[in-house]
This record gives structure tokens, C-alpha cells and sequence, in this order.
């Protein structure tokens, strides 16, 4: 076919380097579509042993950072004043599915602080587990802002300000005083000044902040390994792996890949996903942190990059990586079940 | 932050040109996410008269080349034969919301063809509209055959093989006579002889051929200017662009960018998306078809993309565009409706 005009040369869309290709989506013999994406692997004392692509771009991590974000909590002493437990603070890292247990929990939770479901500001959504949303709306319920994936996180932001005798109204705002120490313990972890940081409003309505992928990770691998921490921040990084590892079901829920990997791996990988395809890690016995970000925003695509580097850096054994083949691989299934596709990372 | 290992230079995940960055997903000052396609725009001589990206790869068109299958309907005297209205030639065309005229539609013409739900090899989901799906769920109801987005095109290949004479079992396999009829259709309109093409196997069981981008422009076009067709594929292709002029909330649904573009359009320009970030459009005034694919396969993407084409093209005039504001560029909005971000094509 002829062509009498194309994108020009030196188009400024054509200029930037493009990261690395790293996922495919296959259906029959072809490759459908395909996924870029940059990563970071980081140990505590700031040295990145892998990456791929571009890791100083600003990334905003949205809920990959919750583990990073619930050490509030802990170490104002808010979640022992309230005696909360993994349960607790599990939520509190967690983007939930909004099935009944995650829900109740939040909902009794809230009610310790002497708190309620109209305090929360993260809006309503429906349960992301499609069980649950079918149970909910069958038996005549309605979203409400307990259902909210981020929920938890809210909670803890909440027992926060009741800790510390903040006021409880404006708590997602940046200059709320909970938002503000959440930020100093950020950019403590990430070795990054956040002052100047591009600033978005999550889909729960807090700040989130750009941060380059390397120091992401670096953050990550301080709550995998924090040695070189304050006293306080080694206890309450212990107190949040702990839970995250206790409770890989109210982290995130049934099915899901971030509860089926801590499942079965314990406190050895503490993972959190983040929505537009940022997937980050604490990998506790290797004292490394992971951060990637998928260039389109693809979930399906952060899940299976976060698997190949799990395998890559030895975290997963050979037996395990059997058991969790379905989540780490998964397949395509057309409406009628059938095996069609597969989604697949490419080695790093 | 020193690196010590990074992706090698000459890999094979970094010798790909990376087709341009066309679309970004911006929240609060930066860039979040950012997606990569290749489109194609033909003339029915077969000239690309604008392109992006790499228009030669193969490319699964999906629901994208609904119109072209539906030609089978109307060419074969089937629609004629069974009195079909635009409204079922368009559900031939659609990939519906399941609303309860899509569904009440289908229903009522498996009937008349002397079938049922059970006739349906598509498979069954929820409803893609979520208010028809809430309203289902909430009244007790359940997914069926009926709901799925591809129920109309199945029954238009249950009433092509009714009128033919053909089994109705086993009508979604490539060797049965209606998907060979369809083949044919589209090695004509394409260009392509599609006996070798890649072949996998579409969400709702039927095949999906590999075509470059180029191809399915040319067929497109073919189907908005069919002037070198033989007579019975012109009155076809005139009769399912009439039907989708006609009926474009029956094409797609509520809320939907290929529904709210023809409402304001009509035969001016057919839009079809397809699954994986593929959409197609035949532009019947200016005698041209487009073809695009999102390289990751993001429908959010491929939607602003077409826009962008849309208004390139000059298909949509100022006072249109400003009416389809929210559609061609629609705002990111979070869990609580605050704007927090957009979505942008870039120029073309």
C-alpha cells in the first residue's frame, strides 16, 4: 500500500526513548498486544542491583506505598493506643476486594476510634471482588465508602488524627497534619526531598506524589531491612511486615495476586499493587526493594512483571513458582471459558 | 543512585521501534500513564493517505470488524429473507451494553429464526452497561448468552445459516460454512488472502484473523465507498451503514464513545471499537476508512485516539466537537467525582 504522508521525523511523540518491552498478550500463535515498562530493584543502603528502563522519570506510586503510608500509624503509637491488631493494620495497607470480612473489620474498626463510615472521605465504590459486588447487590445493598479498596488506609488515617488530637474533618488534604507527617516519613524512606514533587490527587482523594522509581524501590527495601532507621521506624516497619504476612487477605483478597504470593510467601515478599500498573516489594530475607511502574497503566501487566522479577532474584523457588503458575502466568479465557491467550513476561 | 546491572544493550525487548506515543493520561501536573499505537487511514484505492506507527504488523481487528461479518447477513438475502429492520442489523454490528433493548432485541429475533438463548455459542457475561448489570443482579437475575456484547453478531450467523440451509450447531467453528462465507467477505474487502493469517480465537468463540492496519482501512473504506464491489456487496454495505446511522444506541449502549459519536455524526462517520484497543470507522462522505490499534491494548486509549483522528480528518466540525467534549477528551475523575487528570490524544 502507498503512502503519501506519515508521521513526521523528529515529532516530538517519536523523541522519547521507549522503555523496555516486557510483557506480551498473546492469543493463538500471535502476540495481540504488548506492554512497556520500567523497574527498579534497590537495597537499603541506596545501590540499585537491576533495573530496566527509565527509573529516574517521577512515578506516582498510588497504593503501592500504603506499607510506606501505615507506618504512621504505628510509630505516633496510635495503632497500640487503639490495640490494634494485624487485622488492623493489614487493612491499612490494604486495596481490598470489599468482600465481607474486609468490610467489617473496617466497620468495627472505625467504631473503636469512635469513628463511623461518614468520616471516611475516600468515597464509595463497589467491592472490586465481582462475588462480593454480586452478594451486595443482590441482597439489596449499595456501595458505601467501607466497600472502598482504601478504606483501611483511611481508617488508619483516622486513628492517626484521634492519636494525636487532630481534628478528624479535612484528613486527605495535603496540609491536614496526618498528610504531613505521612510525608516527612516518605520522603525520610526515599531519600527524597518531596517539597517541589509533581502532586496528584489519588483516587481516594490524598496526595500523590511523583516519585522516581529508584527511590521508590530504596524505600521499599528500608521496610524490608531497616537497620540504618530510628529505633521507632525499625519497629514499626517489624510491626507492618508482620502483618502484611499475617493477613494476606484483608492486604487485598480472594484471588487476587498480591494475597496469593504472600500466601505463600510469607514475610519473605511483602507486595502491594497500585493502581495505573505500579507494583512494588519488600523483600524481607534479601533486604531489597522493588518498584515498577507499567508505562500504560495495565495491572495485568505490573502482576506478571512483579512474578518474573520475584523468580529472577531467587524469591520464589522452583516449587513454588509451580503452585503459583496460574497467577504468575496467567492464561487468556474467552467468555466461554476457553483457553485462548496468555499474558507473559519476557526475561529481565 | 549507582547502578550496577541494567537491561543489556542489543536485547531483543529493545530492538523494536516503538510505535509514537499517541495518548496520555495526565493527574494533577504530570503525566501518569502514557500508551503507544499504530493507525492507519485508507482511501478504497488502497492509498494510506495517513499513518502512524508500524501499519504493516498483523493486527486481531476483533469486534472492530463487526460491520464487515454483518455484510454476510445482508448479502445472502438472509435479513431479507427473515424481514430484519436497522435494528437488528445494527446488534448484527454492535458489541452491546446489554441493556434491556439489546437484550429484548435479540431475544425477540432468535424467534422469528426459530431460536433460542441456547442457540447462542457466544457465552454468557454480565451486562457491560453498569446499570443494566446492577439492575439485573438487584432483580434477581442472572447473566446470559442474551447479555453478552456479541449476542446480536451470533444471531446474524444463526440467521445466515437458517437461511442457507446450514446446521446452527457448531456455526462459531472456522471450517463451519457461515465463518468461511464471512472469510471470504473479508479477504475481498481486505485485499488480503488470510489463508495463512495468524488465527486465534475471539472472546466469543468465532475466529480472529491477523490483518495489518493497512488492510482493514482498505476494507473500511470499502465498506463507506464500495463503488468497485460487486452490486449485491454494495446494497449490502449501504444497508448496514444505514442500519448503524440509524440505530447507533443499539451499535453500543449508554454512555458509550461509539454510541455518542454517531448520534451526532450519523452515516458521516461509523465507528466500531474492538477488544485490545482496536477501533475502525468508515468515513462514508469522505470515502475513507481508519484503523487503529493501541499497542497494550487499552480501550480508554484507542477511544481518544479515534477523536483525535475524528477531528483531524475534519469529520467533526468545531460546534460538534465542543458538544462531544467529555468523550473526545474525557477527565479523569476519582472514586469521590473530583477531576483529577485527563485523557489527551496528541497531535497526529
Amino acid at each position: 500500500m502507498r503512502s503519501s504522508m506519515d508521521l513526521a521525523p523528529g515529532d516530538p511523540a517519536q523523541a522519547e526513548v521507549a522503555n523496555p518491552l516486557l510483557v506480551e498478550v498473546t492469543r493463538g500463535p500471535m502476540v495481540e498486544s504488548r506492554h512497556r515498562a520500567a523497574f527498579a530493584v534497590a537495597d537499603c543502603g541506596g545501590t540499585v542491583v537491576l533495573h530496566g528502563g527509565d527509573i529516574a522519570r517521577p512515578v506516582y506510586p498510588r497504593s503501592a506505598i500504603k506499607p510506606l503510608q501505615a507506618l504512621a500509624l504505628v510509630e505516633t503509637g496510635a495503632a497500640e493506643a487503639f490495640e490494634l491488631g494485624d487485622a488492623e493494620i493489614a487493612l491499612a495497607c490494604a486495596s481490598h476486594g470489599g468482600e465481607p470480612r474486609h468490610v467489617d473489620t473496617v466497620a468495627a474498626w472505625l467504631s473503636r476510634i469512635g469513628c463511623g463510615p461518614d468520616d471516611l472521605a475516600c468515597g464509595a465504590h463497589l467491592p472490586s471482588t465481582q462475588r462480593a459486588m454480586l452478594d451486595l447487590i443482590a441482597g439489596g445493598g449499595h456501595a458505601t465508602a467501607l466497600h472502598n479498596n482504601c478504606s483501611g488506609k483511611h481508617a488508619g488515617f483516622l486513628t492517626v488524627a484521634r492519636h494525636l488530637g487532630h481534628p478528624t474533618a479535612g484528613y486527605i488534604a495535603h496540609e491536614h497534619p496526618v498528610q504531613q507527617r505521612v510525608l516527612g516519613i516518605l520522603e525520610s524512606m526515599t531519600g527524597q526531598d518531596l517539597g517541589e514533587a509533581p502532586r496528584g490527587i489519588d483516587g481516594c482523594g490524598i496526595p500523590t506524589l511523583g516519585i522516581p522509581l529508584g527511590n521508590i524501590a530504596l524505600a521499599m527495601a528500608r521496610l524490608a531491612l531497616p537497620d540504618d532507621q530510628p529505633e521507632a521506624r525499625q519497629a514499626a516497619a517489624a510491626r507492618v511486615r508482620r502483618a502484611m504476612a499475617a493477613e494476606p487477605f484483608l492486604v487485598a483478597g480472594t484471588g487476587r495476586f498480591c494475597t496469593k504470593v504472600m500466601e505463600v510467601t510469607g514475610e519473605r515478599a511483602l507486595v502491594k499493587t497500585g493502581a495505573e500498573g505500579v507494583y512494588c516489594a519488600a523483600l524481607t530475607k534479601l533486604g531489597l526493594g522493588v518498584a515498577l511502574k507499567v508505562d500504560d497503566g495495565a495491572g495485568r501487566a505490573a502482576e506478571v512483571l512483579m512474578g518474573r522479577l520475584l523468580l529472577h532474584l531467587g524469591v520464589i523457588d522452583d516449587a513454588e513458582a509451580e503452585a503459583l503458575a496460574r497467577t504468575l502466568s496467567p492464561p487468556v479465557l474467552n467468555r466461554a471459558g476457553r483457553h485462548v491467550g496468555d499474558l507473559r513476561a519476557k526475561p529481565v
